[in-house]
This record gives structure tokens, sequence and C-alpha cells, in this order.
């Protein structure tokens, strides 16, 4: 995997621009008053850092290079610099301004789970931090050390685990070392007929490990299932040993230990395997498009989808501030007025059809053929029934082939002088309505609050059947009259605060790390609190393991 | 609900006999060499047992029956010694010897939470224990106090909050007390047209709070999904408060308290009330019978079912054993004979069939008509590719009227001089063939060992993506030469010793309590241990909740 930007999201050789977007610019002035033409800002110079020195006691660092080899410990600038954060706008903003905070001090790639082993003995014996280290995407704040951490802070990089071990073809099961990338993972497992059907929008620079600890979504998991559902078997190792979970379809074992180690955020040890439910590289695979009415019209689709007979892989369906936004994003903006379909020109030219209500849906399916041929007639009457109309596979294959290109725009953005973000949340399909209309007062009362132009869309991106997952970006132009990461602070707060206030999580899938520990009492209540410290503090009873980190 | 036998299981009024079955005697005489026209054995009277005063201050009783009322405080011998123990092989034998173990001191009946609290209060300000109560029916020796317990021991009866308090038909969520019974549950939810869709063996005398506690699984678990796929929001009292998880659909905040709470068996507080999944009842629902020509087939068949593309709501399939028993306890054991049906006299009188290796299955569906009606003619299409033939709806049936009075052969069996119990299992679907060889082989040691005669057989009894899980059922009559339980031990530790070496559970759904204890630490690893007991330890340090089961 090439190593991810310093100061932003993803390769060097990619990024997000308008000019093959003839809409955005303009969509870009008039929601947000930015211009998109002009370079408002550039990270620092990658030389102008101050690199403090690393700490790292001799001797430790003796125990170390004997148990990885001296070329697997790092203690360059460039390499403790791309160790010290994951990808939140906080990271990426502090990191183009030149301030790193607390870098790790050494940076080690161990490729073999003794070495690991022999790394957390030894970094116990010498009271010193460990964090483990996947694809560095968090957007939680779950890779950074404190500002007051005097002890040694070691970067644990698992990138040499990368390999699928084994594939049981009778259980559908497969053993896989955490440290592998999405796209690597993915190879391995197609080139034996298999695949895992993990794909979240940093799949491409995650791994799989990242996933587990941090309980994440992918684009697919409607029918794939969340890593939750896709893990059984861990291997970690711990302060107390080498933990091991059956890979076991379901157990009544007492509290569910698998589910311990998911979410843990490396507070509980490093894993270093999982095995993992695969299934056959479907024969079929096709994402439609959909148009809606409106919001509520696809809120009450999505849910009749989820009652239980019909198995779609995607659920996915924007409100109309971000169906607009994706129709500034295309290189042919003006597709949909020439799509040469009756059907469409009824729909769009229909009296009340109010375009500006109008939503954006797609629905994917996987399967044999006949498996998808049927899926797709049950979800077109459920669609139909609430007004919506498909319009094919073209909107849909464009959605998925971008579909990992999202992360970019926030550099983009700031490029422009414009900050984007996002946060996600889970609530009761009878919630989200309100949810998602405090969401917007709540965004909205914040823009006014700091007097800065906003824009905030949403989509739901996972559907179950007593609930779904609501997704929503924000974006505006910091006033310039004060520190524009209180100003974002601002408005993220409002947002956080706004989802455990209507009755839903802190986060759906992008874990609580520093940015979202605050809400979680209230998420989880005091006593659940208590047992998340209880497990943390029992297993490792030092803090040498990320700690801060969701509690 | 009717109150339990103190001695057995179920109501007073229901039991099992052979009178009715005219198969089943010659079976039995012939396979344990017992014969059933013989009593051999009656529980002692009840008037006969020793019951010893209990230990309740009368500061206590005081502030218990100020919080709840006099009349819900209880230290009467019937109450004390029905509320002792669960219903497991080992509980009933003792009951039945007169050995009742140690009774809790007191048995209180709150009706609100706000009781709860108040009861939980007492108890830790006065050093009591608590242990909650839902149906009693742990067949994992969760529900008894330890013989050396000093302190008060309090068990704290749910059967007062029994209430459906509101079904979110938008969410498909409904807010339930814990304490409700499983046919009140139904009761109360299909009179608005829901169904929870939990059924375990259990299912007449056990409590939704009980299947939380125990990580329970029921007959259309396939579709429904297990306990802890159903359950959402829980309210939990604790030492350490109030906890709530919120019913959302999914989350990612840190390790997943809702998950530590399920499978906890009252060590982590008394649940109150939990939110769980609801469906409509559904319009269609068929149980079809199966014949398969072996062990083999059948579990190959079971496994390409759940390969993803059908959603049965039932997958059970019995071994050569079982079915054999199976055809031995039916009224008209000669029924598939006199079938008229062209199909089967072909299948049966096939030149390679073997009758001595047939196994019986049932896959059942459930939803809108023609749900059913497709999914019955894929599943349809797979059971045929393994040489299975579907025989209808008439052994369905026949098996959804008798499924609940499987667990009353047991204190049959007692009577008649003979022991029979279960030990159930899960493991990946390629585990599963050497697993089953290796249960038969040290099930077969074991009697061998103890030159006792004994019957094992086993069903799959639910399947998944990864794997199924196994039920075994073992029979034998004590060879009288010493302690029946210690011959017992034997068997039951011979094949729970054989599940975890062949990479299987401890169990899949019939909890750890006291009986599996001692497997738990191979199932989950020495560090998964350490994570539980800190769970434990951390919210509730003066070990003052049904201390002693799980670690």
């Amino acid at each position: 995997m090439d190593a991810m930007k310093w100061w932003g999201w993803g390769r060097e050789d990619i990024s997000f621009t308008h000019e093959d977007k003839p809409a955005l610019g303009p969509f870009v002035k008039r929601e947000l008053g930015v211009d998109v033409t002009s370079v408002a800002s550039r990270p620092v110079a990658f030389d102008q850092l101050k690199i403090p020195e690393p700490s790292l006691a001799p001797a430790l660092r003796g125990v170390l290079e004997e148990a990885v080899g001296g070329d697997r410990v790092s203690t360059e600038p460039l390499d403790r610099v791309l160790h010290a954060r994951g990808k939140s706008l906080r990271d990426l903003v502090r990191h183009r301004r030149g301030d790193i905070g607390r870098l790790p001090d050494v940076v080690i790639r161990p490729g073999t789970e003794e070495e690991i082993e022999a790394i957390l003995r030894a970094a116990l014996d010498s009271d010193a931090v460990v964090i483990p280290f996947g694809g560095g995407t968090s957007i939680s704040g779950s890779l950074e050390a404190s500002v007051s951490e005097r002890r040694t802070v070691i970067s644990v990089d698992l990138g040499r685990l990368d390999r699928v071990l084994s594939v049981d073809a009778t259980s559908r099961l497969a053993r896989v070392q955490a440290g592998v990338f999405g796209p690597s993972l993915e190879e391995q497992l197609n080139a034996q007929g298999w695949t895992l059907g993990h794909f979240p929008d940093s799949f491409a620079h995650s791994t799989l490990g990242g996933w587990i600890a941090t309980r994440s979504s992918g684009m697919q998991s409607d029918r794939y299932g969340d890593i939750a559902d896709l893990t059984r078997g861990l291997r970690v190792v711990t302060p107390a040993g080498l933990l091991l979970t059956r890979p076991v379809p379901s157990t009544s074992t007492g509290p569910s230990v698998r589910e311990m180690v998911l979410g843990s955020e490396g507070r509980l040890g490093i894993i270093t395997e999982a095995t993992v439910h695969v299934r056959r590289v479907p024969a079929c695979r096709t994402i439609l498009g959909y148009l809606f009415p409106g919001w509520a019209e696809s809120l009450a689709a999505m849910r009749d989808i989820a009652a239980g007979e019909v198995m779609p892989s995607v659920t996915r369906v924007s409100d109309p501030n971000e169906t607009r936004f994706s129709f500034a994003t295309r290189k042919d903006p003006s597709m949909l007025d020439r799509v040469k379909s009756k059907a469409l020109e009824a729909y769009l030219g229909r009296r009340d059809f109010d375009r500006e209500a109008m939503c954006l849906g797609f629905i994917g399916y996987e399967g044999s053929e006949r498996h998808v041929r049927a899926q797709r007639k049950l979800v077109g009457r459920i669609v139909r029934r609430h007004g919506g109309l498909c319009i094919g596979a073209g909107p849909g294959t464009l959605y998925d082939q971008k579909k990992f290109d999202t992360p970019y725009i926030r550099d983009y953005l700031l490029d422009c002088g414009a900050f984007g973000d996002v946060s996600e949340t889970a609530a009761p399909w009878s919630a989200l309505p309100t949810l998602y209309g405090n969401v917007v007062a709540a965004a909205r009362g914040a823009f006014e609050t700091l007097g800065v132009r906003g824009y905030l869309m949403c989509h739901l991106s996972h559907s179950y059947h007593a609930g779904a997952c609501l997704y929503f970006t924000f974006t505006f132009e910091p006033s310039g009259r004060g520190d524009s990461l209180e100003e974002y602070d601002t408005i993220k707060s409002a947002i956080q605060q706004t989802f455990v206030d209507s009755g839903a999580t802190l986060s759906h899938h992008h874990g609580v790390g520093t940015e979202h520990a605050s809400w979680l009492e209230q998420d989880i209540s005091p006593p659940g609190v208590v047992l998340v410290r209880s497990l943390f503090d029992g297993l490792d009873p030092g803090a040498n393991l990320n700690p801060g980190k969701i509690v």
C-alpha cells in the first residue's frame, strides 16, 4: 500500500477537482460563497515542521530491534508524522498548519504475531505506550497520543500482516491477518472466488484490523452485515496473553468477548488475525438508481424494503440537498434531462413534482441471476408504492465507480478555504424524521450563531429491521474572525448533541476515539461507561494500550 | 403463569407418557434395557424435605417489605424450594432425592423498576446476595446459591413485570417488561398483529429477561435471529445505577454494552425491560418434513440452504438415532409406511436406500404467501440436490404441536430409573462431521467405562452462514453401583470436553452457569476470562449479584 499523504487523504497522485464538473463551481459559489478557482490555503511544507527528538531509551530500542530487526524500527520524521494521527477534519487542519501534536517516538513494523507479543512485552516492561496502527484513516481521533503523554509512545504498524492465510470453503470462513488493506484482501479472496463484501468509504486505505477495532460498516453491509456480523474468530495480543475467540457461528459463553474486542480501538490489545465470513463472488451484481418525490417517501420506501422479504445489498438514498450536490458533481449534470425515457419524462413532468424535493437513491443487488431478478422485481413494487421510479443502472454504475473518492473532497475544500466534515448516526425508523429535522435545525442554528454560510446534506446509508443510519455531511467557510477549529467544534458539537438528544447514537460506524468521547455517557449511560472502563482497567491495568480513547 | 413442579419440569397436570405411543416401550427396552411399565423412582414428598430457617435480619425484611409490600416478601418453604434452582438434570435428581441445597432465604416479587432499585439498594446496604429469577428453567445451574454462602440470599422473582408496554409499529420495536413469560408475551403481541418469533424449548415457562440473561435461541431463530439479534434497548438495575442501552439498530460506541448484558446471567444486575424486534404475524406459516438418505447429506443440504439466497424460519434435521427415536414416539409409528405417495414409496424402496441411515428434517417457512411459495421452491431444489425428499406438512404440523413437550421426558425417564439430558454446541460447517463423530465416540466410551447402556442422538437445530448448532441428547440407566450423578458427570463431561477439543463452543444457547464454567477458559481463552471477570468485578465489586456464576 502506498503511504497516505501526511497532510491529507489518500494517494499523492489522486485529488478531487472541480475542473471536470462544470456545475460544481457555480454550486459551491452559490451555496457557500466560496470561489473554487483560487487556492486559499495549502499545507505547510514538510521541512518546515518542527519534529521533536524521539524519546526512546537505547535499552528499549535494543529490545525492539531484536524483536523485529533493525530496519523495522523507525524514528524517521515522516514515519512519525504519518503515524501521529488519523484523518479527521481536525487532524487535517492541524497537520496542514504544521501543528503535529504528540508524535509517536517510534514506528515499528512487526511481521508476525510472535513479534507483536515481544513488542508488547517490551513496552509493558518499560512502561511505554502502544498504539496499534492499521491504515490511519480514523476520523474519531483514535490514533493520537495525548499531548501530556510522558512515556515513550510506540506506533505499531500492522501493514506487514497482510495475508489471507486460508479459506475454509465448507464453512465460508477465511483466516485473515489484521493488517491487510481492503484492496489486497479482496484481491486475495477474489483469486479464490470469494469476497468479504466489506466496503467502507475508507476501503482503499483501511485494514481489516482497523475495521474490527472501530466496528465499521461498509456500503454493501445491508447484505453482508457490519464488520461485527462478519467477524467470528479473533486473535489479540493482550497484556494478559493471547486472547482467542473461536470462529463459532453463535455461542452462549456469558457476555460476548468477541463483542468486547469489536470497537475496542486498541485499548485491549493488538488484533493480529480474524476469521471472517466470506461469500462466493456473486454471479450477478448491479446497483440501480431510483428517484423519489421527497425525503419522507424515501425513508418509507427503505423502511418497507427492510421488512424482511427482500435482500438488497445496498440501500442508500440522499436527501434533497445531497441530491442537488450529487447532480452538481456530475461530469454531465444535465444527464437526467437527456435520458431518453418516456417514464422519466412523465415522472419529472408531473404537475405536483417538485424537483427541489427530489431524492436520489441507489439500491444494489447481488447473487445468482435468478435471485437478482427476483429481488429487483420485489423492490420495484415497494418503490413504486412510495411514488419512486427506477432510473436504471447508469447512475448506479457511476456511483459504484466514484464511491471511494468522496473523502478527497475535504482536502479540496480546505484548499478552497472551506471546511467539510461528516457526522453519522443510527436510530429507530420512527425517530428518523424528527432526528433529521433536529439536525437540520441544529446545523442552521450553529451556522447562524457563527455568522457563516454553511451547507448540510444527508443520506440514509444502511437499513436494518428496526432503523437506519443517517449520514450527514456539513460544509462551511470559517468566518476568519477566530480559530476556525473552534467554529468547526461549534457545528460538529451541535450535530452530535442533537443525535443523543434525539434518541440516536453518537456514531453508527466511526467509533468513539477522542472526538465522540464526551457523548459516550449520554449514549450508553453511566453504568455502561463503568462497564467499558472495567474492561480496559481489568486487562490493561497500567493503561499502556492506546490510553485516553473511548473513555 | 402456573408455578412449575418443585421437583420437575412444567405444569403439575402435564406429563410425558408412553401409553399413547405403542412403539416407545419396546424402543426403550431394546436400547436402554429399561422397562417403562414399572415406576422405579419417585420424588420424595414435599413435607419430608428439611427446610432450614431463613436467614433474614428483621431490619432487611422491614426495608424489603416497605419497598414492595409485605405480601410480596415470602419466606414460605415452597416458594424457597421453587426458587432454589433451575431444571438441570442435576437439579431434578437432587430435588427428587430431597437434597434441596442452599435455599434462598427470601423470595421477593417487585412490580416496578423503582421497587427493584430499592431491593438492590437494600441488598447492597446489608451485603446480601441477589439472584434474579425469571421462569427458573436454567439447565446450567445459573440460579443456585453456593452451599457456602453465608450472606442472606434474596431471590428476585420478576414475574410481575409481565407487560408489553408499547409497540412502535414504524420501527417494528416493542418495549417489553423482562418478567413476561413466552405465551403471555406472544399473546399480547399477537393481539396487536405482532410476534417476537422467539420460541426456545422452554418457551412456556421462561421469560424474556431470562432469554436475554442466557443468550437463548428459539426454534425459528433462523429467520428471527437469536435473542442477541432481537434485543436492542435494555434497562438494567445495577449497583452503579440504571444501565440503559439505546434501541438503535447498530452503533460504534466502543465495546458493545448491550452484548455485555446479554449472557450475563444476573451477574451485572436485574434486567427490567428490553426493546426488542417484532415482526408482523405472518400471513402464511408452514413447516414441512423432509427425509434425507444420511447424516452427511442432511448437513450438506442445510449448509447450502444457509448460503444466503433463501430464508427459511426453521432448519432442523435429526441424525439416524434421533430419527428412529422420533418415529418411536409417534402415536402412529407406521405412519410413514402408510403415506399414500408414489414418490415416497419409490424413495424408500430404492435399492441403495438404508432406512437405518435415514434422517428426518423439518424446514419452516413464514411470510406472505408469495414469499413462502418462492422459498419452498428454492429449498426444494437444494434438498433434492442432496438426495432428500419432501414428505409434506403432516410431520411438520405434528412437530410444531409437540415441540414444547420434550423437556417433560426427563422426569418420565427418571420415574423409569433412567437419566436423560442434553448438551448442545455450535461449530463451523467444516468441523461438524468430525465433531459429531467425536461426540458419538466420547459418549460410547463413557458408557463403556461406566458399564451402562446408553443412547445418544443428535439434531442440527440452527443454521448460520458459517456453521450450525448440534444438539445432543443422551440417555442411560445408571449402574446402581455408585452415585448416579457421578456417572452422569462422567458422560456429560466427556461430551462437553469433546466440544471444546473439537473446535466447538461449550454451549450454543444454554449459557454457562456453574455446569459449564469449568470449560469457559478453554473456550474463550484466559484473557477472555479476565475480561468477563473484569466486568463483574468492576460493576459489582462486592459480588452481591448472583456470585459464582459463569466465572
